[in-house]
């Protein structure tokens, strides 16, 4: 099927919207960050080429790729982050698109190695846990296929601590920044917009009150369950 | 009366006013945060529905209820803090417009369970003790009717510290975010800007002289006085 | 003279496009804030109306009080921060606006309590002392005529330490915020933006080095002279 | 060879696009700052005359100096640091272009007089060592050729710390502020824009984690190769 096929040039679409979005949340400096659109019946997705600023990005320059990370049509070279993009898409089921940014509060969290913790009801209205923030990759991992190792520290380390891609749409790769998630390229964004607001407001909490503590499960539970659970009675 | 009466409209549209200027202001991400315009006169008041972004809300979007938080007219869900804007407008007398952001330095004091002491005269501008900050709810309340608590939970924070609403005209709720209220609209909408304002003075006070002292009873009363005292003589 | 004589309008004129400047610049919130401009033939200065948005000003509403603050002309309430401006004309000689704001970080350090130290060049270029900041005004200063006290307190500490309104255009009344003066409207509003500048890079300075020493005297006046002494280089 | 020869023009027309970028990127405040274009084949920049707004500055007004920093063609006065750029162009082999900035985060670390530690894959991206900091200038220095010397100061820093100008495309001078260049105009304006979101990353970091360590060799080799090095892959 060529770039000019209904199916791809719609992923197109979507996936420059989600990056153009990402671009006007001012989440993403010069040609950093990328997003991309999943298509699970296609069995492809599409993806920001690397290192084309968000000014000029057209939706034709989008590149389609399979969930090996190969390019299916496209003249560009797709995001260096692809790889990572495919290791996700293979492994958290349900998720149609990706992004990527180098958001400064969240990034600030990734560099300092913590996980953030859950300290109001901003943060539990979208999810109950901590922002997970992976642990710096081995040296065997950063030699081996840098890319897809990314992308396996993720969903190993969701495994290994029974998160489940639903439930956590977001993640700091430590050391270098955020992923993050969701059913459609507009819930992927708006979760990284969250996520960079979370991390604001959870480093200005502590520097406010050092002894700040995480809101209790009762409250985390209920924020939670009023936006997601069966019962819920947020939004239309 | 429907939502096609007069006054309906008129709530409608000053309600919206109110929700738009609180976006226009930057102090709502995304679908957070709500204000609500009340005529006493009629016993209802008009509020923001959930979970609709302020880009495309719409004058006619905005809901009627009453203030046991039943909706009176209109098609869509009401914001789902609604029952707490009721327990408000039956608890605190003179008050015609309330206001909930998630603005950033706000919620960041509200998460740390710190009311936000008096450290200069913009601050005693607006009120004349710290703006205070609730406590986190009891699991009981949570479980309960938890809007309807959280709105009773000011209510009672409020008298058991002999607070006026009239004279301070907003609360962090502990670990959630603010609440600012007014005689009108516009007036809720300027404590919002104000509040977080006085939030971010605060913490940078903080950081720059961690030994900062609240100013004294007497600068708090002259700059209060002058502003809203019965000889005040600022404004027109 | 009638507030349509060329002079007063001239001198309306100039006021209005500094407060219109300190209102771009971000440095005032919702209608805080005040800038005059001062004839010193004249003998009067035209300065902001009280609580008037600076969205909504006109030219015509600036009101011209002479040097005791007195109105001589014009039907609005000048700024209740006017005695504060006319004791600095009558005392600061050569200064011919001045400006008043509750720009952040400015105001901050006037919560700490702190002067400003001499941090780096940027600060150098404009002064060769700490931004001065004066003390907690005395019970009996804020029980008399407060607004004149603060002007009288702003003299008295300038005298009190030798400084030279001409050297230093810049103060933050402790507790309180800042004030700017200079030779021009522009000049003053100039002054603002700096101060707060100067301001945030200093707050930023301490948290990043926290034995952050201010610069040496020979950097400090080599700064000074390039920009503004007798031999200067800097500027057409 | 007059300024209204080609390659003075387009000199001139390079040189004032990246000083309206660092304006537009919000890098300056009032006229502080200034960015330069080289002609190696013309041993002549063209620079920011000293102390012109951006917002009125034409590219006629941009002056061409010699790398001795005399002045070949132009009627207004130079930047003041023009002597700067003048060392560093006869010392830092194949650099076209040098922008020097206030920007708020890069200036307090410079102030604090700290190098910025390699936190992340966002400075790896960009350089595989921590952004140097130059030492306070001795009174010598000073007291000499001031803005030669800072030059001086630069490059012997970079000599004495085996630092190569092409892979190492920033710095800041201790007291004072940064100084980016690179191969072309946008490459050295993109340097100051880049290094201002590193320097503000930091500062996150450290409060985020006080023992915040930099990554380590590996991760930080990586991220450079894959951008840099001869089997690059980032980008088209």
């Amino acid at each position: 099927m060529a770039s000019t096929s209904p199916t791809f040039r719609d992923l197109q679409q979507q996936a420059w919207e989600a990056n153009q979005a990402l671009n006007r949340a001012g989440l993403v400096v010069a040609t950093f960050g990328n997003a991309s659109v999943f298509s699970p019946s296609e069995g492809v997705f599409a993806i920001k080429p690397s290192g084309v600023p968000y000014t000029t990005l057209k939706a034709e320059d989008i590149v389609i790729v399979d969930v090996e990370g190969q390019v299916v049509s496209g003249s560009l070279r797709p995001s260096s982050d692809t790889p990572t993009h495919a290791v996700l898409y293979r492994n958290f089921e349900g998720i149609q698109s990706i992004c990527h940014t180098h958001s400064t509060h969240a990034v600030a969290w990734a560099q300092a190695l913590r996980s953030i913790p859950v300290y109001g009801t901003t943060h539990a209205d979208h999810l109950t846990v901590p922002v997970p923030c992976t642990p710096l990759m081995s040296d065997a991992r950063i030699d081996g296929d840098y890319e897809i190792e990314t992308g396996n520290e993720i969903v190993h380390f969701f495994r290994e601590n029974h998160l489940r891609a639903a439930d956590v749409q977001m993640v700091l790769v430590g050391g270098h920044g955020p992923f993050t998630w969701g059913p459609t390229g507009q819930k992927a964004v708006y979760n990284s917009v969250i996520l960079e607001e979370i991390a604001r407001m959870a480093w200005l909490t502590e520097q406010i009150n050092p002894d700040a503590a995480p809101i209790k499960e009762h409250l985390i539970s209920k924020h939670w369950q009023r936006k997601h659970g069966k019962n819920s009675y947020y939004g239309q």
